[in-house]
């Protein structure tokens, strides 16, 4: 099995010409799409949809992901091979959140041509390079033939969380359609600081949260924070959205305190 | 054969995380996608586009369908077992359109915690509870074995098509992408009363209209009435949009006589 | 394997509808969706989808496409057999530009009502006889039982490339996202006449340009010359929308001379 994700959008046939490619390599390979949604260039949201989807996946499982903006230059293509699964694309920080949580166990760089497209375009490499080694990979050709094993892929500042004495301090990964303020905040983390209220500063406020199960918690237009359904720290409205009341974007900055 | 349709759209990985989580239990299931795109929390629609599309599918097909904005609450979720074929979604309505179509047979309340995921999240069941059992019924389970029968499910407002003398009444199930204005009238209902033109009410007009097989049939920018491709009653306008002239939206009142 | 090609988008359950029925006759079909956002009725912009697709799929796929202005009238339902694969559709010019790019060998008209839906509706040919027909040619049904093979199918407009001396006389056939100029001059004609520099005039404006490799040769927001990674002869701007820039639209007549 292959999941693909990416920011093609669903218009244009860039995505039909992947599963094209591996199915030509591999006529049995089953094919299902995370999103191809993501926002162009958008690596930190494609690693939280990836993260969020990938804890569904049987093992054994490749998952392909392709938000590339540094396609055509010295950036690496790496496959990551973890305790369950395995992750492609290129070495700019998509796969290493959704691979972490998986546990990881080897990292190589794709060198090997055997396993790439005879004629490689300079721009899109999800077709020329990362689908023939799904593909492959699906088929069952062991990591370790595809190239070296490298020991520093690339970690993103996203995916780094601070602590200080009792504080996290970490970012938001992702505002969902109902304007959920979602954190690169982990469960397993928040579970060592389990506790009823939670102190959580924002860029311009501090808001003392009760720390709950569900957004029905909270008083209609309440704030509540809580781990959501895909495994991270969020902060929510009951019945509103929390991203608007607050004015928070993308990356900015969240330090939660165990109160 | 899985189908999925819910109105969680293509942008996050919902809608993968159900894949995954069948495919983790059911590794050979075929999924097709109804859509995805239904409107946030629009049962109605939903209802529409699972009754349009499941008369295409095999006998023996489990649709899964999850439009759910009573998530978390005391809504029951429930299984429907038809002459053809199998509906897993909340007791909303949802199913039964497209379920009496085929011949309801039973119905049963999904209880057996065996068949549902060991931790259920309380804002989304289409991962946690429809998916697996859809899983499941596709394996071979029995539908009896996934909880109590019940006799009972809800019958939404939208899927009751009053009679009076000569006429009938239903409602705008859908307003398609060309302006027709589909109803929850189908085929069987109208063709008791098969005529050559019909009256229609609409909530502020009343029209007396051919009741023809296709949109040519009309003159440019005239009204017809007629049995889209869908099986339901429509009111279309030759190259124009019939809602826009009539200004009706989803859940007006039609009333149609056979003149 | 089948692909599916449409402007149905995937909002309405017509996509579904159309897989419903080959998976009714032929469960073991794979079905891989090369687009269903197709501008309606634009028939162009479906063939040029098509034609960058196809390529990469397997010996034997069968190709789906319908965007069809004319259902319900005169125009006739084709089946294209090529030196690598098949094409089912209208007969309007969608099929062409891909079924060229493989070497045609026979056309047949679908005239065979054993491989169609007993009851044809006027306005959904996609699924009640392109769908079970691709169907019944992808379990192994031979080209030739579908119908007469006809010799004069519809060449479009946008298919044909004028030479003059030294000229080549094409047409604007895509602008994708990043707003590069997709013509319908294919790599075999440009290859004949390989240069470095070529002079493409469009129809306002002559431009004098490098033919390069990647968009990186050019300085950024500096147009270029290349093929694309579909095959076609593309105008760019590096970092920039070329189409923003010389104000071109689909269609428009695009002159190449080797300079």
């Amino acid at each position: 099995m292959i999941t693909l994700t990416s920011d093609f959008g669903l218009k244009d046939p860039y995505v039909a010409e992947m599963k094209g490619v591996i199915l030509t390599i591999n006529p049995k390979a089953a094919l299902i799409d995370i999103t191809h949604e993501v926002e162009k260039f958008n690596v930190r949201m494609a690693a939280f949809m990836l993260a969020s989807a990938t804890p569904c996946f049987p093992q054994g499982t490749v998952h392909l992901a392709v938000v590339d903006p540094g396609v055509g230059t010295q950036r690496r293509a790496i496959l990551i091979q973890t305790k369950k699964s395995f992750f492609v694309g290129p070495d700019n920080g998509i796969l290493i959140l959704a691979a972490q949580n998986q546990g990881i166990e080897h990292v190589y760089q794709l060198t090997n041509h055997r396993f790439m497209m005879p004629k490689i375009s300079s721009t899109f490499h999800g077709r020329d390079i990362f689908a023939p080694v799904a593909a492959h990979l699906d088929k069952g050709v062991p990591a370790s033939e595809f190239g070296p094993e490298i020991k520093d892929p690339i970690n993103p500042e996203f995916n780094i969380i601070k602590r200080t004495s009792g504080s996290l301090i970490g970012e938001v990964m992702h505002i969902d359609g109902f304007g959920n303020i979602i954190t690169n905040i982990t469960e397993t983390e928040m579970v060592q600081n389990h506790a009823e209220t939670v102190n959580v500063d924002l860029h311009n406020i501090s808001l003392k949260l009760a720390f709950g199960q569900t957004y029905a918690q909270a008083k209609p237009k309440e704030p509540i924070a809580l781990i959501g359904s895909h495994g991270f720290f969020e902060i929510a409205l009951n019945q509103g959205s929390a991203a608007e009341k607050f004015r928070v974007k993308l990356g900015d900055k969240v330090t939660v305190t165990v109160a």
